[in-house]
Parts: C-alpha cells; sequence; structure tokens
C-alpha cells in the first residue's frame, strides 16, 4: 500500500453499494481516495441504511443522478444487471471518466458493458477477490480488501493510463492487483471460487432433502465438516446465480473435471482402495500450507473459531 | 456441565494420544476426572512429544501396560487399528472396565472391537463430534468438545449403567451427550461430516491437477472460496483413509445422492434456468442461520478471520 494519500478523483459513483460497493466507499474514506462518494441504489431501504451508516456523501436512487460529473464510476450490482446499468448511464457519463467494475466473470461482462461505453469514456474491467457471506450495505468493512487480490482484465483497446489509475486505486484499498486476460479470469474463478460455491450449495441442499436424516441432526453435528460449507452456501442468491448464468461455459468445464475426479474416488470407496485414498488425502495438505504461507487464510485451527458454544 | 469435581475413574488409558486422546486428557485435567491418565503410542516421537507436554500421569509404547488396572478405556487411534489393539489388549483389561472409543464410524468398530471384549468389561461406542484440521499430541486442547455434541451407539446389550457412566465422563469434558443406533449415527455422519471431508478432499484434487491454471494462481485467489476446502482437506489422512474404508455403505449413498443433485445443478447451469439456481442458493440460507443459532459456528463473517494478511 502506497503512502499517498491525496484524492487520487474527485467524485466517485458506487452504482450497487452492497458488501462490495459500501466496502470500497469505507476503504476510499480510510485512504482519502475520493473528494466525494455518490451512491446508487433502487430500493429505498438499502438507502435508508446507507445514509444511517454515512458512508457516502450522496444517495441517489437514480444511477443517471450518480453517475453526473463522477470521475470514477463502479459497476457494484449483481453483474445479471450491468448491461441495462451501462446503457442506463452511458448518456450521463462525463468524458474522461473511468468506468470499472467488481464483477466476478469477466468475459460476459466485457460483452455487456463495452458496447454501451460512449467514446472518450475508458472501461477497465475489475474483479476484487474478496467478500464475506453476508450481504448489504451493513456488511461493508474498510479491511476487506487488505491483502487480497484485486485482477484486473483490459482488452487490447484498454486506455493504459485508465488501467494504471485503477490499478493504484486497488492498491491504495489494500489490494494487490493482477493483469489477466478475460478469459483466463473466468477459468481460474471458475475453479477457485464458483466451483467450491456451487459444491457448498449442493450439499446442503442434498443434507437439508434426505429423507432419513432430520434437519435438527443435520444442524447438530455440523461441527464434523458440513458447517464450513454452510458458510459459503449462505451466499447471496442473486449475485450467484448471475454468476453461473454468465460463467457457464468455464464452470462447467471445471465442474465436469470435479466429477470425472469423484468418480475415480468413488470407485476407491467402492472397492476399498485406501492406498489411493491416502495419497489423496495426503497431497491436499501441502496446498493448505501454502494459502496460509501466502496470508490468504489463517493458520489457527477451525479458522481461529474455537469458542461457539452458545452463551 | 455438572459442577461435580470428584474424579470419575481412578486410572484413565488413552490409547492414542493425537488431536483427540490429547485434548481428551487436558479437558479430564480441567474438569478433574481422572486420578491418573496412561497414554499410549506406537511412535517414540509422539510419545517425545507427549511427554514434554505433560498431559499424562505415564506414558506408555504397549497398550497392554497403558490398560493395566485402567478403569476406562478409550481407543483412540485411526479406526482401522482398532480391532487389533482391543485383540492385544483384551486379556489385560481389569475385571468391571468400560472401553469405549472415539472413532468416527460406529457400525464397523462394533463389529471389529466387541468379539474381543471379555465378559465383565464393557465396551461403550462413542463418537465426540469435535476436531480441528490439526493432528498430533500438540495440537489438543482443553475446550476441544466445549458445546460439540459426543454420540454413545450403544447396542441393546451394553450395560446401561456403563452408559451412564461414559456420558457424565463427555457431559464433565463440556459436552452434550446424544443416544443413537450405529447404523443411524453412520449415515447421519455420512452427510454432516464424510461427505464433506470427501468433496473438499476432492475438490482440492481436481485445482491441483488442472493444467490450464497454475498452482500459484490457485494459491493466490483462494480467497474466492476455495480456501475454506482446504482446512477440511488437510485432516488427517490415515484418520480418514480409515473412514472411508469403514462407512463405505453410507458414504457411496450419501454421494449418490449429492452426485444426482449435482447433476440437476448441471442442467440448470447449461440450460440458463436462473429460477433453479436462486431457489437453492435461498433455502440453503436459512440452515446456516439453525446452525448459528444452535451455538455451532460462530455468526461473525467469514469465520471471524478477517486479518489475514502477511505480517
Amino acid at each position: 500500500m502506497t503512502m499517498d494519500s491525496r484524492p487520487l478523483f474527485g467524485k466517485v459513483a458506487l452504482l450497487g453499494i452492497g458488501l462490495i460497493g459500501s466496502s470500497m466507499a469505507h476503504a476510499m474514506r480510510r485512504a482519502g481516495l475520493a473528494a466525494h462518494i455518490a451512491g446508487y441504489a433502487r430500493s429505498p431501504e438499502t438507502l435508508e441504511k446507507a445514509n444511517s451508516i454515512g458512508f457516502a456523501d450522496g444517495l441517489h436512487d437514480a444511477p443517471e443522478m450518480a453517475v453526473r460529473e463522477a470521475d470514477f464510476v463502479v459497476l457494484a450490482t449483481p453483474i445479471g444487471a450491468f448491461g441495462e446499468l451501462a446503457k442506463e448511464i452511458a448518456p450521463h457519463l462525463k468524458p474522461g471518466a473511468i468506468v470499472s467494475d467488481v464483477g466476478s466473470v469477466k468475459s460476459a461482462v466485457i460483452r455487456d458493458v463495452s458496447p454501451h461505453i460512449p467514446a472518450g469514456v475508458h472501461f477497465v474491467p475489475a474483479h476484487p477477490i474478496a467478500g464475506t457471506e453476508q450481504s448489504g450495505p451493513e456488511a461493508g468493512f474498510p479491511e476487506l480488501f487488505d491483502g487480497r487480490w484485486c485482477v484486473l482484465t483490459p482488452t487490447p483497446e484498454t486506455n493504459a493510463q485508465a488501467v494504471e489509475t485503477v490499478k493504484t486505486f486497488w492498491r491504495r484499498c489494500g489490494s494487490e492487483v493482477e493483469i489477466m486476460d478475460a478469459k483466463h479470469h473466468d477459468l481460474v474463478l471458475g475453479i477457485t471460487s464458483h466451483l467450491p460455491h456451487l459444491i457448498a450449495y449442493n450439499i446442503v441442499g442434498t443434507a437439508a432433502d434426505l429423507e432419513q436424516v432430520t434437519q435438527s441432526e443435520v444442524i447438530k453435528f455440523s461441527a464434523g465438516g458440513f458447517r464450513d460449507f454452510t458458510r459459503i452456501a449462505a451466499s447471496d442468491p442473486t449475485m450467484w446465480r448471475d454468476v453461473f448464468l454468465n460463467n457457464r461455459e468455464a464452470v462447467l468445464e471445471v465442474l465436469g473435471r470435479f466429477t470425472e475426479d469423484l468418480t475415480a474416488l468413488q470407485r476407491a470407496i467402492r472397492w476399498g482402495d485406501g492406498e489411493a485414498l491416502f495419497n489423496l488425502f495426503t497431497r491436499t495438505r501441502a496446498i493448505r500450507r501454502s494459502i496460509i504461507e501466502a496470508g490468504q487464510d489463517t493458520p489457527a485451527p477451525n479458522f481461529g473459531r474455537l469458542r461457539t458454544r452458545k452463551p
């Protein structure tokens, strides 16, 4: 993180002020990145909550009002709404403004947003890889991006200076920045984020539907491993629906590999092949160690949540 | 937890002093449950570590030495070793002693251990549903069982007084206790613990083997969800090999259901069925809430591990 504390932008417009948008506002305030933060949300309840928290200087229920005179505009709604949103704001964008986003899929976002970006405005697709299972403006906090990676996926046509500015923005929000091809990003996130969420949602659904095991048993005995999956499976349903609808190809590809491997594992269990099981279970330990060494997870056992008994 | 602080047993023998065995020793000390705690481990390294931590009053490299004069004997090695271990200690068990275990599978353990239990000794199968991803005598701590459930699976032949004593033991270790049929236990744990571990091991293996995505990318961008799975996939390989070899039927059954559900989800993604995805993703949130309300997980976002950046 640079020590620079001058505002990078005059006005920043956050279109969407849920977990990510509100955390960006908090992080921008912490780093003094904007002279004015404008927030947009469709629902009056969200605007009301945001207003009482106070992370924005102006709040709007119309996106074109939020983007007026903005130097930096960030799309931060579920990605299914990006195309319409870009179309709506296009005539109101300030010449020279930078438009960016925080969507979890990049090829589809480039496909949906780019056609609407007027000449003289620069679109820099971005994805901060950070989050929690909570949603809404009250879920945000300034440290969300600290030590996490933000991936930028400019196309060959993207303005290089605009990419540098967005890079600086994210670094000052606490992130590390990586540049990647959009298609590659979608595959990397397919395995590191989208497939894990799909699997988590699926196993929680399976457990709920098993007629021989009661819901109460699933809950009581969840400390055996299941509870870990329920955290991810509590993530925002709209956001994740849009991710799967918009990263179909990459998700189906990694899912195919996952299923293939799972079938082999199933066969090893059926035939009592202890060696195959042991070998896989040994190999996977090393990856955990590397993630901890890279500062991407805590070394504390059970993620440090030792005491969770009822008060 | 009762306020009773009289020792429940004269001598307790822990056969196996890894994460669970050593945590039991710490919890017994905390509650004053035993006048003498004897530990057994096969490897000199484990005994050496246990000795320097000091949670046992006596340490042995032969199980028959540890069980001599013990009132309570606990099998706490990986379950694949239980049969041999029971056979070895049988002639040395004190009349009236209670033998129990901490194995994650109960039908197979009853099958392997019961035939070796001499007349006048009582076998009470038990499974404390608690743990971390770490292993070995240095991983143990006294609070591991606090607020977690311990399931006892006595058969109709099991001595009722012995069951009551084991129940008291676990309550004084901080646990809540549930009585269950062994076969039902194996199915419940199949979905709440064994399948989650299998899935976690599998996805970590799949990610490691994807040739289009580098290991370094998987590690850097793991905060998108993948890192959660690596915790579970860092669990002890021998213990988990033995679980899958000994709970084959139940694991294959719940795995079949999981795969069936996953196939339906795959189809929803392929055909762009956003409604099906949204419905599942909404339903799974409620289970998370119930688990938190039941005191089985922390309400803190990201399990409370907000700051994991490199020092």
